[in-house]
């Protein structure tokens, strides 16, 4: 067979079929997940569940959602034209039930014709402080879609819903892992990212973030920028888990990585999106499992977008008279006035936010989209991943029971 | 105004509003232009006008279209969020009449607002051989919109169209242009391609394909190969003319392609999209006006991505059971049988195309879908430009009457 033409990245010839949300303007769900696929190679074949104007953190969002029959209607297209053999699948928000189940149904079917189909499944459904803002009739099919998923992606009120555990400590967090690994046969977790406090952290011994993390940092430091990871014992830092079961066993590694404050939408899914471009890499580090390897690749480059896209809303803020956070960390430093950006809270005292004109607070928004398009050599370089752990759960457990 | 992460290409903070149709699986219409531009650093705000499983060259097609009222949704959510600021506009199909208008309306105070919008119009509504495929009331609406476009992309059936005028021969094309730059005060024309025999095209002394072009044909040539402007009096050449309308002059340049047989859908849009793309790029020569510099990037773009799309095609034609082209030229030459792979005529004659399972006919497809995602390195380096030649209208007008 020959490969004229067939040069570039490994990936070269893999055909994900991603099914998530599109908004026209902005990067969320299809919109964070493709673009950034193609960058690495991948064919991407994506149904969109839902077509909205922007996504919903502006205040105001327009357009509608693709119906279950009209879902059904593609998935046929495709199955008569023998489209539907994708190595890899990739699902995000769906919008409802009925969606849910026209998409489990095929899903199951592309896994009976080729068992070895990758499937990372994130599980959609609400967050801590927000909720459930799927509908409650969701959450059942998405315990049944556990069995068919090769990874999750989870965030920690998605792996409370699932489990059944509330996770109030490492050991929680523990059982949390483990009953979904055993319970569903699910191979693979990848708990994107809970906040703990770092006094908590410091027993893991976690790395500190890569250079190719820092060299982005702007040099000399604003004193507007959310350092994290000062030592305070107040400081909250965000651990992501990547929890693997072979033989019996779970191996978890552990990613600690900084706090950046403000709404930043899309960051699951462009994580997600890319947990399952690096799963299975052929140039792997052999020393690395895969989902470690993935993970580790997916964090450098998320981190790497995320602080690329605060930096520029920091930077912008003042000309587009948006807002910016205050640092996040030791907010009762006596930091003088005119250094620091006043935060969102504070300009809507000063000039509240009329809620028929959402323009200001849209134009924050816009201001947080990720930048996936003017950063993509970051996500086509690589570099050196992000700096991971291995947990010794049975070290840590007799730990804490001391 | 900080610029920081603001490096990269020199579109970087410009934004296109791209109003066409999404296909789940392959390159066409909004697939087909998307990534391109991201690639070229373009953030790209995306209103799908339909959502189908693939586009219909594959004989079956499912799918829905975007409602007026869905469309009209949409527009009012950026609107409410101003989010309707683009620099730049680009629209390919629109399924309906009153889609149309739902995107006319806006776009017309979208200009209004910003007298220097770039608007590029592909005016999809037909080609030569399968006639008209929109509904006949989008053709008075497409001739309004002219008015809007400061670039239109239309073939050789939408010139006559939009014109009212057959194009026979160099000066009744001349006069279709004439007529659509001076009723219209339409600035700019990409007249896409249009297939002229060689023996006219001698006439203009055409440059032949660039060194970026031929250094990515096979070596060997294979005999398979649709080898193009041997010279013989019947070949045919595609011609491409970018006309653009100068203080009451009108000044056109033509650029010489080879013809590839075969069926590749996304071509023109693509086309559309890269002329948007390169149009009044700050680092065009000098001495080459905005709309040929423009067309001269985009056609070596395009006949590049179509040059590694036929030759993945042919090369992997026979593993997968599909068809290819005998050569386009001289299909009277001796070639030994086993030297030339069956055309597609030659294998459904030797087992037909069963109706009711297109699958061969998907494959072959599959295989013909442009290949922008494997070769965006192609798109990204730019390489010279494709060659082309001013024409002297009069020169060539006295010609003819010889």
């Amino acid at each position: 067979m020959s490969t004229v033409g067939q040069k570039g990245t490994y990936q070269d010839g893999e055909r994900i079929l991603s099914i998530q949300s599109h908004v026209v303007s902005g990067y969320v769900g299809n919109r964070a997940a493709t673009f950034p696929l193609q960058t690495l190679g991948y064919d991407v074949d994506v149904i969109n569940t839902v077509q909205f104007s922007n996504h919903t953190g502006y205040g105001f969002t327009d357009g509608h959602k693709t119906s279950p029959d009209e879902l059904a209607a593609i998935f046929n297209g495709m199955a008569v034209n023998g489209l539907l053999t994708h190595p890899r699948i990739l699902t995000g928000y769906i919008p409802s039930a009925e969606a849910l189940s026209v998409v489990t149904d095929r899903i199951r079917r592309m896994k009976a014709d080729n068992p070895s189909l990758i499937y990372l499944l994130d599980p959609v459904m609400g967050d801590i402080g927000t909720g459930l803002y799927v509908s409650r009739d969701v959450v059942p099919i998405y315990k049944e879609m556990l069995n068919l998923a090769t990874i999750i992606t989870p965030n920690q009120f998605e792996v409370e819903l699932l489990s059944g555990i509330a996770i109030t400590s490492l050991e929680t967090l523990q059982n949390a892992l483990e009953k979904l690994h055993t319970v569903n046969q699910l191979p693979h977790i990848a708990f994107s990212s809970i906040p703990l406090p770092i006094s908590l952290v410091e027993s893991l011994s976690l790395p500190a973030p890569p250079p190719s993390y820092t060299r982005l940092l702007p040099q000399p430091l604003p004193p507007w920028y959310d350092a994290v990871g000062t030592g305070a014992p107040d400081d909250e830092v965000l651990v992501c888990f990547a929890s693997s079961w072979f033989d019996g066993q779970m191996e978890t590694y552990a990613f600690a990585l900084p706090t950046i404050r403000g709404y930043f939408s899309g960051v699951g899914d462009l994580f997600s999106a890319m947990v399952l471009a690096h799963f299975k890499d052929p140039k792997a580090n052999p020393n690395l499992p895969p989902l470690p390897w993935a993970v580790s690749r997916a964090l450098l480059t998320v981190q790497q977008i995320l602080l690329q896209t605060h930096v520029h809303s920091l930077a912008q803020a003042e000309v587009f008279g948006t807002a910016t956070p205050r640092p996040l960390h030791h907010p009762s430093d006596p930091l003088p006035a005119d250094s620091v950006i006043p935060s969102d809270t504070e300009l809507d005292a000063l000039k509240p936010l009329n809620p028929k004109d959402p323009k200001r607070k849209a134009r924050r928004m816009r201001l947080r989209e990720l930048r996936v398009v003017q950063e993509r050599a970051l996500i086509q370089d690589g570099g050196e991943g992000w700096p991971g752990k291995r947990i010794d759960w049975t070290h840590i457990s007799e730990q804490l029971e001391k």
